[in-house]
This record gives C-alpha cells, structure tokens and sequence, in this order.
C-alpha cells in the first residue's frame, strides 16, 4: 500500500517508518523542518522519501494522520481535498498543554458518588469487565499471567482494600490513580462491553496491559525524530 | 475482611461468591427479594449470609456498590451513613436502557475529524498505545500473543485498511465497530497514557483482550440470580 504520513513527530515518524519496513510504500510530511522528513525517510529505507502534505496525500491508499489536535486545520488545509480518501487517524483531541480531552466527559460516576458521600472512601473497581468473565478468571487464578483490573482512588487504605479483593478472585490490581481518572476507566468499561457483547467471541472478555520493550531497533528513530 | 454487597445482582452477586470462596466473610443485599438474597448466600458457603443494606454496610471493611445507576440514591438511603467507610464501586453511571453514560463525553475527536471531512472515510486506530511501545511490539511480532488494538469506523474498505497496517506492524487488529465508538477508545487512550507515564514500570504499554470461560462453577449462579 502506499501510505501517507501527515504529521510526522513521534507516532507519525515511528509509525512511518514500521509500515515502510513492513513493505509499504511511505511518504513522510508536516515536521518542523523538511530536513527531519528526509533524516526519517533515509533512516526507514528504500520504501519512505519526504513530501509535502499534499504530495503525502495525493496517490496515497491511506493517510495516516498524526498531528496534535493544535494543528489539524492547518494540516488538512495543506493536504487538499480528500475526496474518498482513506484516513487512519490517531490524533486525540487534546488540550496544549496534552492533559485532558477538549471533546470529553468532564465528570465520572465514580466523583459524582464521591461527592454523594464525602466522609466515605470511594474506589472505582470492577467495572471494566463484564460479569461474564468473573468466573473463569477466578478458576485461572493459579496461572502464570492474570489479567489485569485497573481501579482508582484517592484514599491508600481504601486502595489497598480494593486491591486485596482484586487479587482474591483472581485479577492483577493496577492502579491507575485519583479517583479522576474513572472519567478514562468509566469509558473503557463501555468499550470492553462493546467488545464483550456486539464483538465476536463471546462476553468473556478481559484484558491484560503489557510491556514491550524494544531491543534497540528503535534507538537512532528517537534522536532523529 | 468483611465485605457488604450492596446491589446483589449479576456483578454484585457473581462478586460477592468469588469474594467468599476466596474467605472474606460477605453479606448480600439489595436484590429484588430476600430470597434471592438467601440462595446466593447458600451457594456462596460458610462465609456469606444475607441482610439489609444497613446490615451489610454496618461492620463492613468494605462495601462493594454494584447497583444499576438509577438504584444509587435508593440504595444510599438504606445503607444509612457510612462516613469512614471503604466503598469499592463498579456502578457505571449508565442510562436505564443501559446503553450510553449519562455522566460522558457526547463526542469524540474522531467524530469530529468525519464532519470536518464528510467525502473521507476515517478510522480511529494507533491511539491508544504510547509510541514507546511500537518498536517493542513490532520486534515480537512472530510470538505467539500479540498485543491488542483497537479500531473503529463506518466504512468497510477503510477499517480493512486500517486493520491491515495494524497487522503489518505486530499489533493483532480488534475491530470495535462505528466511529462513535471513539467516545470509548480516547478516554482509553488517556487510561493508557496514564498507566504508562504516571504508573510504575515504564512506557512501552500495551494491552491485550483475551477470553476466560468458567469450566462451569458458574453455573448455579447465573440460574439463581
């Protein structure tokens, strides 16, 4: 395929240059300078060359859009009409600063309960899977890798509790925070029920965060980029 | 520990079991009748019995809240006051047709990005992993498990594209259906960024859905609820 990169930073550069490696044809643009564009297309190899966001765009099979919310007009002014176009994107509508959604909830279920009872210690847990799964999960409890459950919070000794009966029926508690963040967790547990119950598969659905780490392919991508 | 369900229903009474078998002392409450309340305090075994929401907050060391939104205020009333109390909550603010959040974003940057370009065919993918994580995944593309990620769309040919590039960059694709479904996925992908760059462990992040099915231990339960 040939694939056009619009907004060439960090998702953008590293992506580009995996898809030219896995043998797509790519074309690099809208970086700070053109001289990054062409360092990224050199380094991804014979499949990648620099271009305008147009020249990105034009003959493209997908335009892979990656520029911070910031700059989305100004980069699809530059990429034309895109008539029919195939368009990958992975830009978020973040805020500059990139700490929280400007097209978002702004409160959870979580801070309004916590708000109902302000003597008590709330945590937001066990909401990210589906009942379906529970038992399963609890019979694979002796196995090597549990899944994951995120939970939130703002009180230790309630996080504490919260992790002990995550642990209890079988899951691997992770912490992800204040009780904000349920305004993230509360939307993926709507997600997981997408998949859970309108995906194929089954309602048995849960889900394990993980870490790859790269063995050092990467390293000359991030200096240039 | 001693934990108090309050909201015996799928999550609540399901929870509850694991949380006996797994010997915490629990008290069920809050079903649509006593009954109810006593068969799953029978299938659950020594640990469990059932009583009032003011019986199972009263001695708890923790509450597990697992009412349909709409029971919330009911069930806060009955429980009494719980100042100091730890609250384990999995209640999603939910409409009653349990199909949407009524506490929630009403858009997404996807959505967004699709009026702006109404000839052009998006897809929301690559969002919700932190670029630390590409070359690590890439490089582990021929293991046996790959990590999961998500994308969403209207058209066809589009999400087949998107799920292409996925595949070639070691990711295995999981179509999570409509656009609108981008209201789940970048609050996810905030989840995400928040697990990578403010938990322990480092960034290279991501995640993985995967089926757990009971062998049948299950069984009693889901009848009886």
């Amino acid at each position: 395929m040939r694939v056009g990169i619009l907004g060439s930073g960090l998702m953008g550069g590293k992506l580009g240059t995996l898809f030219a490696r896995a043998g797509h044809e790519v074309v690099f643009s809208y970086a700070r300078s053109r001289k990054k564009l062409e360092g990224l297309a050199r380094d991804a190899g014979g499949n990648a060359r620099a271009g305008t966001p147009g020249e990105a765009a034009r003959e493209a099979d997908a335009v892979l859009l990656a520029v911070h919310w910031s700059r989305m007009d100004d980069v699809l002014k530059q990429a034309g009409d895109l008539p029919g176009k195939v368009i990958v994107t992975c830009s978020l509508p973040l805020n500059a600063a990139n700490t929280e959604l400007v097209i978002a909830h702004t409160l959870s279920g979580a801070e309004e309960l916590a708000k109902t009872l302000p003597k008590a210690r709330v945590v937001s847990a066990f909401h990210t899977v589906p009942s379906e799964v529970l038992f399963g999960v609890y019979e694979a409890r002796r196995k090597a890798s549990r899944p994951s459950l995120v939970y939130c919070g703002e009180d230790k000794k309630a996080k504490a509790v919260a992790s002990e009966l995550i642990r209890g029926v079988g899951f691997d508690p992770v912490d992800a925070g204040p009780l904000q963040i349920a305004r993230y967790t509360e939307p993926f547990a709507l997600l997981v029920a997408q998949l859970a119950y309108e995906g194929t598969g089954g309602p048995e659905l849960a889900y394990r965060f993980e870490r790859f780490r790269s063995r050092g392919s990467e390293n000359r991508i991030v200096v240039k980029v």
